[in-house]
């Protein structure tokens, strides 16, 4: 999909500011009209699309068009005096630079309820308009019920926004095409027996489905509608037989896929939902924390019993298969060999001096693309030099572009789709020399991730129950960071997969087959950002000489040389230098195959011993 | 309070068989025509007293009169054709051997639940009764929820027990007694000042408190109703203006304790507590975890408006007072000497092999007494020997009592009750040569010991976030160990004492101030049991260097040798050798001015460097 480069040509990932400003208030007058045409006395904005995936096609940035904020979360309100953005701690300076405070007030969210701000924007009696496809039947619930005592109603209107929204880019229909069940491992009529078989224990007569990843994960296909994540905008219904009811536009859907989805899955065009929701009969399962209020609304309006329960795909689609961990083994290869290759440019490149951030995002995707395999990036790449390495989600654009320079540590998180595998890779690079006082820090995440990934832990535990382990090194020097160790990662899906994840949050059970990354950082404001991460497995380790009880443990699937000029071996155990050493060393034997001469010399300096 | 002794006079601790199997069969005819007089169809009795504590007086101890049972945990359910007696997995072969197995069948709590086996036992429209001084409001309300659908009723009653045991005790009624405020730390007045001051922004108008650890705190009070523990049976009413309803019998309180009580804490005979709980006006706070049924049936049937909320004292008195970390480091010291010279005695004596486990327990408690300072044993001491001490609360007695073999482990863990602290210490000793295949698990329950002392967290974690840290070590080695890491304890209270402890289970936030034990441990049945305890306080670190961020930690409180002998020194880290060395160092400092020259001696070899 992308053309071989030379570092300068790429078609993924653009750098230009895509807001202003000064589109803000014009556009608010616009959608206050709608509100008034529409008898509502405010309107939610969410950046939610109606399958609340990370990720929204063009035509759902309806929250950047409104306010010309573009960070991956938060929501706006407005009526007809004031207009609010939530955003979280993450966008604070972000919402600033991209937004006009006059016409959008910035609150901080979750510190800021919109239920408060709603009560103190309308007087009682007033009537709060939201689009019933992109807020969840929860979230509905929630605010009905804080706005109550205030006497504020909400109500469902048609998007109010699309009304406004001139040139709004029409909504994607790429082809939908089978994902192959030598990826997959499991065929869909083998999930669908499984799934339909619990169905049918819960006492459910089927279960609609909105997320974009457990439709693509059931059915085993995969599309191109949302950018990072290859799935295909739909909804479906799977019933307790087995069969499953999939909405989305025939026209997608060549007789190659419609043979891959057999006589069991029937195709309907998406105008058929509707009907197909009240011609249901026996009791629902429907997820609060994702289905749109719109089908839990529609479901009741037909009369039907509707049960809350969580999406019965999340669980199994974590659990990967054999295949897919055998596939991501291999796309962690390839990744790792294009990262190889990266480095050693870099390596060569940066200490010059005239490098920019920019640059370096480009030459890296571009090295992906040259492996043949590149579906698509994971997510946008965080590359982040100096200062701008310690903003945790930093995304450069043509005005923050910064030029590396020697002496500096440099920040690179990225990934890549491959029909194979889903990759989420960070390495922090001293350009040139290493600066001191960044050897300390380094040292003390490594041990972090080197703990973790030695870890075992008896079955049954959750990530809150482990977490600690990847931070001790940190909390013995008095640091920290404020974000999770690890997240779920799909299968040639979303590179952010729950329901598991590596955070004192996290109560769901850790299981085999579950990917996690295990990504420990630290982060010294206005100098330096440090993040190290692997994704890995979770597996039944072999355990030495026995053992008594059934362990669980990692095996690292990110193949990739850690700087050893940044490493303190002086504040490393043997254990621990051992570990390090035997990375590298089988970082150095399975990637060397798939390198140059030239790279595979800088990799086994990269990879010698400490 | 005990005699100086050379190893026999003992007066605290018995190791005759208090109950035997026969007398459960006659006794349970006994009550089943109690119940028929009383026109119930079945009747329970708990292991508790009407103040939900670990310990009980005599007199209540109904569940041993009935069963044979003397575990500190457990009930028995009776009807006219069966009685079924439930028990912990701790319990389950302690109560084999001591309960008439035809008269009671024996039940495993909580996997096999009191309410099924009622539904099973009884007929729809069947009367249960119970005692409702013995069983928590939360208790029954579950009950009535999981007996509705069977058509079972729950009948409060008096106590049917009571009616038949013919010899039963008389209820304690030991003197009152003042806790120094030097001990203390705050006075009775200014907890009641903070504590109402609660109550008020909470809209409460008063909190009826039933636990008596929490009334002997609330009111710098200590009493001896109840074994182990120092607390006077009573229940008390604190109101929103300070004052306090204390009701117990007044010829328990002397003038000295009056004036220490002060005006505003009134001494009520317990026939007040129906009428007082009847004149309370407003909003009554009530924990519903542990306040009997019958206080908050009470508050209804005298139109009280009752709120559930959690006993305000508990929060507070597991955050020490300095006077009271400062006691507790004395009170350590002190039992740290009475330590020191039994372990030298018996590194004197065991190798002969001419000592029992009985022995070892009296002896142990002659050198506490001898301290001239010992008011009670925190607990009845726990004195294993080889594949005794894999029985995690193995207590000894006549039948059971082991001779120490040379070669062997031998787990001691016991504790004190003096009035500025209460002790908990578990050291596992090896009799003459060091056992091989102990010192490799040995020595990973030492680097749990180890890492959980050294480890520093930021504040807002609970002992689910960092008890893996104890662990990871025998983990890494597919061994475990089946209890939580640690408790909380008391200040000359209860050696268990909520609400934190360090344990999956736990989300309570540990805070400065807060004591725990730290405790490791691991099991080889039908061979040995190893456990390394230590108590500590929870404190906020001197970081080297700084640090950024606030950040807890333990200081550990408990100074006696750990067996060198069973430490493989190969599998520690430098760290975690300096760790040993050091404790060994501050273990021979601290103790050595309380010690006679000959026990300065063997402390010497036994703390010298590894």
């Amino acid at each position: 999909m992308v053309k071989m480069g030379d570092g300068t040509v790429n078609t993924i990932q653009t750098f230009n500011r895509r807001t202003t400003p000064e589109t803000g208030a014009p556009r608010l007058a616009l959608l206050r009209e709608a509100m008034q045409a529409a008898n509502v006395d405010a309107f939610l904005v969410p950046r939610a699309d109606a399958h609340q995936g990370e990720n929204v096609a063009a035509c759902d940035e309806r929250l950047a068009w409104l306010t010309s904020f573009t960070g991956s979360a938060g929501f706006a309100a407005a009526t007809q005096d004031a207009a609010g953005l939530f955003v979280d701690g993450r966008y604070t300076i972000q919402s600033r630079i991209e937004v006009d405070e006059a016409a959008f007030s910035i609150l901080r969210h979750p510190e800021d309820k919109l239920s408060d701000w709603l009560r103190n924007a309308l007087s009682p009696g007033r009537r709060i308009g939201f689009d019933p496809w992109l807020h969840t039947a929860g979230e509905i619930e929630r605010l009905e019920s804080d706005l109550r005592s205030a006497q504020l109603t909400m109500v469902p209107c048609p998007n109010l926004v699309d009304r406004v929204w001139k040139d709004r880019p029409p909504a994607p229909s790429a082809p939908i095409l089978p994902h192959p069940i030598e990826v997959a491992g499991r065929s869909s009529s083998q999930k669908r027996a499984a799934l339909s078989a619990d169905l049918k224990d819960a006492g459910l007569a089927a279960f609609v489905l909105s997320l974009t990843d457990s439709i693509a994960w059931l059915l085993n296909i995969r599309g191109a509608d949302i950018p990072r994540t290859p799935v295909p905008r739909a909804f479906a219904i799977l019933h307790d037989g087995g069969n499953v009811q999939l909405f989305t536009a025939p026209s997608r859907c060549d007789d190659r896929l419609k043979s891959h989805l057999g006589p069991d899955v029937a195709i309907l065009p998406p105008s058929d939902f509707e009907g197909a929701i009240g011609a249901l009969s026996g009791r629902i399962g429907v997820d609060k924390s994702s289905a749109p209020f719109w089908i839990s609304d529609r479901l009741r309006a037909a009369g039907q019993d509707v049960h809350w329960a969580r999406d019965p795909c999340i669980l199994p689609k974590a659990r990967k298969t054999d295949a897919e961990i055998a596939g991501s083994r291999d796309a962690h290869l390839r990744d790792g060999a294009a990262m190889a290759r990266f480095l050693a440019w870099l390596d060569a490149e940066a200490p010059r001096g005239a490098l920019t951030e920019i640059d370096i995002v480009r030459r890296l995707e571009a090295f992906r693309a040259e492996t043949g395999e590149l579906r698509d990036i994971s997510f946008e790449t965080i590359c982040g030099a100096g200062p701008n390495g310690a903003i945790v989600h930093y995304r450069v654009n043509e005005s923050s572009n910064r030029a590396i320079n020697p002496g500096e540590l440099l920040l690179v998180d990225s990934g890549a789709q491959y029909q194979d595998g889903t990759t989420d890779i960070t390495r922090t690079i001293a350009v040139g020399s290493a600066p001191v006082e960044a050897c300390k820090p380094f040292t003390l995440v490594l041990k972090g991730l080197i703990s973790m990934s030695r870890l075992h832990w008896p079955e049954g535990l959750a990530g809150a129950h482990i977490d600690a382990c990847a931070r001790a090194a940190l909390w013995a020097a008095g640091l920290d960071y404020d974000h999770g160790t690890g997240h779920g990662v799909g299968s040639y899906l979303g590179v952010h997969e729950g329901p598991q994840s590596l955070s004192r949050r996290s109560m769901e059970k850790i299981e085999p087959g579950m990917f996690l990354s295990i990504e420990p950082g630290y982060y010294r404001e206005g100098a330096f950002g440090i993040r190290i991460e692997n994704l890995a497995v979770v597996q039944t380790p072999e355990i030495p000489g026995g053992g008594e009880r059934k362990m669980l443990g990692f095996e690292t699937l990110t193949f990739a040389p850690i700087d050893r000029k940044l490493i303190d071996p002086s504040l490393l155990t043997q254990v621990e230098r051992d570990w390090i050493d035997d990375y590298h060393r089988e970082v150095l034997n399975r990637i060397s195959p798939l390198l140059d001469e030239k790279t595979v010399s800088w990799l086994r300096l990269a990879c010698s011993a400490l």
